[in-house]
């Protein structure tokens, strides 16, 4: 449905041509500075318009705070936001209207409700991304000025083009080489909003980006789409976060990704590449830190270890289908089965992936503050306890790391 | 938490070494005939000691259903489930314990809890997935008879040895060929359970199984261990389920499999690929049926479109990583920091991807299950209403294909 | 928090004087006749200033859909409202600010957030039952169009003063009379909404109502506050609404109801008065209705047995307390502990139970709503599986009363 | 159905003549020392056959710990609990089986799964408590460690004898009296669970339990039953639980009281009574205390205000009806519709108060752990965000009452 979280609970609402989208955060802790321009930044990374390779139309995007905010400080009560629809455009999609767009929602949603909007997307346009990139803002506030966590999405592939991330991208032995390759961790590791929003691709190993725009351009130009990946880091999580069993954090997060429109495909730290490597390669060794605490000598996990975060960088990577909506005519059937040609008007994104980039932070940004304030409760919770001393030794951590 | 689902819902319990594991499924349709015998063959193919390539370990897993059942039949309220846990072996472990293991879960559950189990991986061990695959062995029997839903999973790769799944590994043009070739599709749309039983590796496609046997063999003898996928495919499943926005049914799907042990990705229908096939080739185009519905030509969205079943066959892939668990020595770090050699003792398997295909199974018939209640209900409700007749024709479905 | 539901789920925002109070409609089901006429009817009844016994604060309340209905027809997708504060006056409270105000919810809000709205009740106000008037009347339009459900609620008592429900007041023996007057029962059975809007109090009993007036006439003129009872009856549910155990139909209407401001007190049929008639009166016989099913000869139940309905009228009873915000000085405390004198300014209800008449109505949809969908789902999946023939005869209905 | 609770999860199953019964209990912090004893203790005090007023069947219902503790210490996981059913005696009920029995569920579990449990209660017995119970002890174990929680129950009335609440029964004037006695109010401030054991009806004031115990026989021996009341305390309770809206503290507290078996009313604070206190009466003036914090002088909120405790005593009072097992014949009809009399057979409670105590006290043990956990989670990640320098006085608790 569209409701999200557990204790940091986002609901959202809003088609693509309806009077406003919105959005209702509840469980924002109190005490947090909070203004419009602060939720702002993220929704213009996101808006359509922003640069020759995303779609003209002009969103301007404009939020609103409803709620839950007094003199610029959360109150802790739900946070009402609105967006005004102000480019309805429902002409625009008119001429198509008998026809299911293929590899769109116009059939399923159908299928599901036996109605459906009367043009565009209706509820499952990319509109609805709104109102998580402005709940996604809030979270990731929160968690920077709390604990210094910061969240890091960028473009690490359009098409067959991608940033260089393993060291040989085939050998004939029969073990894959390391999943990912020392340069892409180096970056993943310090890969900061500005670098990615240097070039319009969100991709910040430049040389690659310009290879991208060259593919995007060639998609363009033959009225077609591609699709890519993002790759997202969030570092500085602390240790504990996600529970066992079902909502282990890296299915929560995968959950999250998996939920925005036209992904496919979620992997975590070594992903895929990570079956290929056998288990005295793949395991991460425990190593001291500096401040005495454990850390890994390597992080194939991804920051998770048995669904718990361990306080490493957690990485993952999200594939997203290249856009379905393209304006070269397509052979198809209309909803009641006549066969014929679709040809869709209109301006769209050939790629949607730079765009992605305040989606998939978001959207990271909302798991992260759940699983958060979830351990917070149970951490509070067995600290009041009085300590346990007839435990054997190996059950607790030794003191010297805790 | 340990509970799945909204109408189906599954609680689980149990570590490695406690008394008992197992499960209480609440949501369960009345009126299913149901006997200890329907949920234990699942849970025989998941159990340890099914051949020479698993651990030798010999546990017999029966299943006791305690409450919920009466004559045989579902009574609609929840079914108790318990496994007793027969082979302790506490002390298998008992040298290691001052070492957190490499890439298991013993260091994140002190970092979550401050305490862990005495030995064993506790909760987060592979015994927590017999409540798992109990559940799903109830939904399937309901999903095979109210609507004949069928559910195959089977091991597509071991390490770097995989079924032939595209046409072309790599070609020099900017565009990817299909995403899956041919004869994966068609492997797809017909595999049955007894075709993936037939080799104890779970992979139908003999040629592939028996390289994937000296793969296995090879970690086995190295006293190491290595990953794979598996690929699953539910057939038959109505259109219209999965919810917009969060609850996309891939999402819902996703999560459940990344909730699994030892997974690090998933992808549906073309996946990663997908991402490299420009929109014209990647979209599904429609076609009528032969019973007046409409169909999609081709299948790359693997059954689901804008978060929504279209009643054509789901297909998915899970990544498991290498077992974290192997024998020969490892440099690591104990948990106050001293650095050491750990040797693990006791008897492990090399591969665990051919006892994860009826996990698979059962988190898919979870999750199908779930969502087919929930549909349900808003269908039955919809259906109660007037019609409406004041809409334009192109907001419903034409009454030839309804 | 400020979610609702499971399938039906309905979630508000909004403080006193922030920019709007509003929800978010999830789950209503696609193809219900919806238009912001359609909600306001309700919203007006709640509405502060409709008589001289209310506060004469004359806000205008008017709703506008944002999303979820185009051409005045539902679609599925969750329906965003708005309703704009309009009436801010944050000025009129300014000189209490130092003082929490006895039995309002300023200090405990404090306790919880460590931060509180500047002015008036926040979150805490009365504004924030907006959304769910507005929900319930969404709800309630679908159940009496597909169900021809009918909500009636209406004021009970005053204070003291109340329509006569029981056949003796107090008699000698150790027995209570019938916990009911067959009056009242008969009054249950047939009020109507019009009946209850013919007197400003809200009361059907015009004598009693009579009386009312005279009772908050002298509350007003003491610059004084007094409570009172609503009664509700929820006539033409269907039976199997209600989950066995936690979520029991009267445990949902309960929680739903003391959710609603200043609410202190639940019964549901005979109440606390049914802790005093013995098990051979207090039963309610079944006896066969025209169409062949069973009925029962008496209600005391008030239409749920076991935590599940009976098909049966259902009819409850809720305490509002007298209203904490009073003109007259009170003796307390500051918030840093100075004793003084705190006197409330600007227009406050002497009564609010006429304005909470709506208010019970809407809550009482919502729970319906909800379980209805519910139940739709397993009945719909149980009607699915083949019949079971081999069950002893008393463990399903006999054909005749099916 | 059978979860209860969002962050300290209850999960229940079982049947009166299922093979055990028994629950998950999940999110129970971590460190807790825990053995079967210390869940006994409330088992045995709900179990039948502890003295001539209640049922004689013996059934010892000995509980076992199947996971989530070791070395007697909780480790964060999920805790099972299993009872057996040792007595099934399915016999004892099988002449009456053509009859749905009065006010029982038998009929509308028929309505709700078409199937209901071959004899007894099924589902709805009241065996599935002990679920509860088991629960409850633990929730209370911890809040009675980490924050010295009390929480007692008694019998405060059996049909029309109680203990006296009120200070005048009934008065002449428009205005009630105060709602509660002081004396009754000083019962609730001090009563301890040895008290209420002192006398078999656990009516802690002992001349009014001499007549319950009259009353309860006089019903016996009629072969007929009595109800009651069960008034219960929470002491030491935090301020700041509950969540506004619809989650409030005597919602949720309301929610899972209507949720035992046989329960028609709650009532918390001034309940019912409050209603007829004018409100500057009825409000609670603020006073400051020995540690400089604020208190109330009076409290007839019953340490509730705004839905969110407030660190008074929460007090509140529940109606158990009559049970509906009585051993007189009784005129009713059968299944098919056929009128005949009814004659049950068997031993049964002819008053279940004295045996209600634990289970109200369990539910409310649930009810305040899960909201502890939730504050906690909301008060943890308050205070790491860096303190707010720029708000109006007002809208903050001064420093000298922090």
């Amino acid at each position: 449905m569209s409701t999200y979280g557990t204790l940091f609970r986002v609901t959202t609402y809003g088609e693509s041509h309806c009077a406003s989208v919105g959005a209702i955060i509840d469980g924002c802790p109190p005490g947090l500075e909070l203004r419009d321009t602060d939720i702002q930044t993220q929704l213009s990374r996101r808006r359509p318009g922003q640069s020759n390779l995303t779609t003209p139309r002009n969103e301007k995007d404009l939020v609103h705070i409803q709620s839950g905010v007094e003199h610029g400080v959360t109150l802790g009560t739900p946070i009402g936001l609105l967006v005004k629809n102000e480019d309805h455009r429902p002409h625009d999609y008119s001429e198509t209207d008998f026809y299911p767009r293929p590899s769109h929602a116009d059939y399923t949603y159908l299928q599901k409700y036996g109605i459906k909007a009367s043009s565009g997307g209706g509820r499952s346009s990319a509109r609805e991304t709104i109102g998580r990139v402005a709940a996604g803002a809030i979270a990731e506030r929160y968690l920077k000025q709390a604990f210094g966590i910061e969240i890091v999405a960028f473009v690490s592939s359009v098409g067959k083009i991608q940033i260089p991330q393993t060291t040989t991208a085939d050998d004939d032995s029969d073990d894959a080489p390391d999943p990912v390759s020392p340069e892409f961790l180096k970056l993943i590791s310090t890969v900061t909003r500005e670098d990615v929003d240097k070039h319009t691709t969100r991709c910040p190993h430049l040389e690659t980006a310009e290879r991208m725009v060259q593919r995007i351009i060639r998609a363009k130009d033959a009225q077609d789409s591609i699709g890519g990946t993002v790759t997202c880091v969030i570092r500085n999580v602390p240790g504990g976060l996600g529970e066992p069993t079902f909502d282990k954090f890296e299915a929560k997060l995968g959950h999250a990704m998996l939920s925005i429109p036209a992904t496919k495909a979620f992997e975590i730290g070594s992903g895929f590449r990570g079956t290929e490597v056998p288990g005295s390669k793949h395991n991460d060794p425990f190593v001291v830190r500096e401040d005495g605490t454990l850390g890994t000598k390597t992080n194939w996990s991804g920051g998770v270890q048995g669904g718990i975060t361990n306080s490493e960088d957690i990485y993952f990577r999200i594939a997203f289908k290249s856009p379905a909506t393209i304006s070269q005519p397509q052979s198809t059937a209309q909803y009641d089965g006549e066969p014929g040609t679709l040809a869709a008007r209109g301006r769209h994104d050939p790629c949607v992936v730079p765009r992605a980039v305040p989606i998939v932070e978001a959207m990271a940004a909302i798991v992260v503050m759940d699983q958060l304030l979830i351990q917070n409760a149970r951490k509070t919770a067995a600290s009041l306890l009085p300590p346990i001393t007839t435990l054997p030794p190996t059950m607790v951590l030794p003191p010297a790391t805790q």
